[in-house]
């Protein structure tokens, strides 16, 4: 029998409809992934952009060849079931929200999965450091900037980043502590003044919920998993699946397992 | 024969009076250290007024034993003559600046030898990065601050810093670096505003130079070697022997040896 909130238990509760909610702070210590579900003729091009852009796009495992739904380097997996939720895509627009993938699934289909920043958040909190939108308990807020992507095929697109405040001393300690996990974004790319990465109001954001930043507090952005969702919008492509955002795939990796050191 | 611009050669060409200058940009890629040197009286209270605060007071060597003008940790040393220059102080005041110091030596003298910032200022350039007055040929500008060092008998003071402005991208990079360099400082203490650490106006050190910072930079502030100075002012000492800033121990010790990983 599995524990309660092991992951290949939370995985079977989704698969078998139990559990549609979100995943956040489930499963505490496993790695949970950002899905991008592409056919074949695409996969190579998307390949290459997470390839080329490492920091937004962390490619943590995929398919072994084309219609195979596991993901073995990740658990017992079958990704048709095991995601809460799905959002489809034709024409780089969304379609519709479903909570299994079976009547989609194609023998062309490969999947990527990607590290997601709730593997950070867990290290910042473990080491006593405050992440805001977790206390505040909403979406971290993420901004659309100006600092573009090296494109690859049809993705390309402008970096998406997701915005943590501490005060400077707590921000160097993030700066060592999310370097030790480049598959999960890894070191943030950018602290202090938003406009210089395009940004125009650190109060409103493109994604998730605003979160207040004291007076002595910085600001400190992380590329963020929502970027390689804005490319695969941006690339029009006629079929597409991902998860939905919070909807992640809970995997059995340890989170501690992605510390290069 | 020393190779030219091997430290040991240095060191000779000190000992001799054929080098009187400072030492910046002397002996690339070998550790250069601040040095105090104290009455054995006072010795164990300084020694741990280091290891409570490591930061600004990094130490990496000492005298084996009281009266012992050797630092075999590192190289062939005699203290008493291969600093170029040397300041006397006297009841906590600075007395005088020398040359050599062996009509001062005593049997109870203890050296230490703490790390200094050329140490990572090398390997910042090193990775590309610009080091603001290293490029404006100046000294670095430094700082009081209104962070208490924690403090040892008669050892204490708030903490001093040196500053160098950096873009936010390339400020992450430097903690990143600085990281791996704990016995020359180690990761920057703060950045952004200068206030929030007492200070009032970064454009007015008050040690070195001042130094430009653009509109898209950070000033990064790291502890700073003159903090130990500070203390022994503090202190009072009957009698006490240090470099003079800029003029230090050129060490056989590699920089990339004190990396941590």
């Amino acid at each position: 029998m599995s524990e309660p909130d092991s992951p290949a238990q939370l995985r079977q509760a989704i698969a078998q409809g139990l559990h549609t909610g979100n995943t956040s702070g489930l499963a505490p210590g496993y790695v949970q992934c950002n899905i991008v579900i592409l056919p074949e003729s695409q996969a190579n091009d998307f390949l290459r952009f997470c390839a080329l852009n490492p920091k937004p796009c962390p490619l943590i495992a995929s398919s072994q060849s084309p219609g195979d739904p596991a993901l073995t380097l990740l658990g017992n997996i079958d990704i048709r079931t095991d995601v809460p939720r799905y959002r489809v895509f034709r024409d780089g627009i969304l379609d519709t929200e479903v909570t299994d993938i079976k009547s989609l699934w194609r023998d062309d289909l490969v999947t990527f999965a990607l590290g997601c920043s709730f593997s950070f958040e867990e290290a910042l909190i473990a080491d006593g450091l405050e992440v805001r939108n977790i206390s505040q308990g909403v979406n971290v807020p993420m901004f659309r900037t100006n600092i573009p992507c090296t494109s690859s095929g049809p993705f390309a697109g402008d970096m998406v980043v997701s915005m943590r405040p501490f005060r400077a001393a707590d921000a160097i300690r993030a700066v060592q502590i999310c370097t030790r996990f480049p598959s999960v974004h890894g070191a943030p790319i950018h602290l202090g003044d938003p406009a210089l990465i395009g940004i125009k109001d650190v109060a409103v954001p493109d994604y998730g919920d605003p979160v207040q930043v004291a007076d002595n507090e910085l600001p400190v952005f992380w590329a963020c998993g929502v970027t390689p969702q804005v490319a695969l919008e941006n690339a029009r492509l006629p079929f597409a699946i991902t998860h939905s955002p919070g909807y992640m795939l809970v995997t059995d990796l340890r989170n501690s397992h992605l510390a290069i050191m």
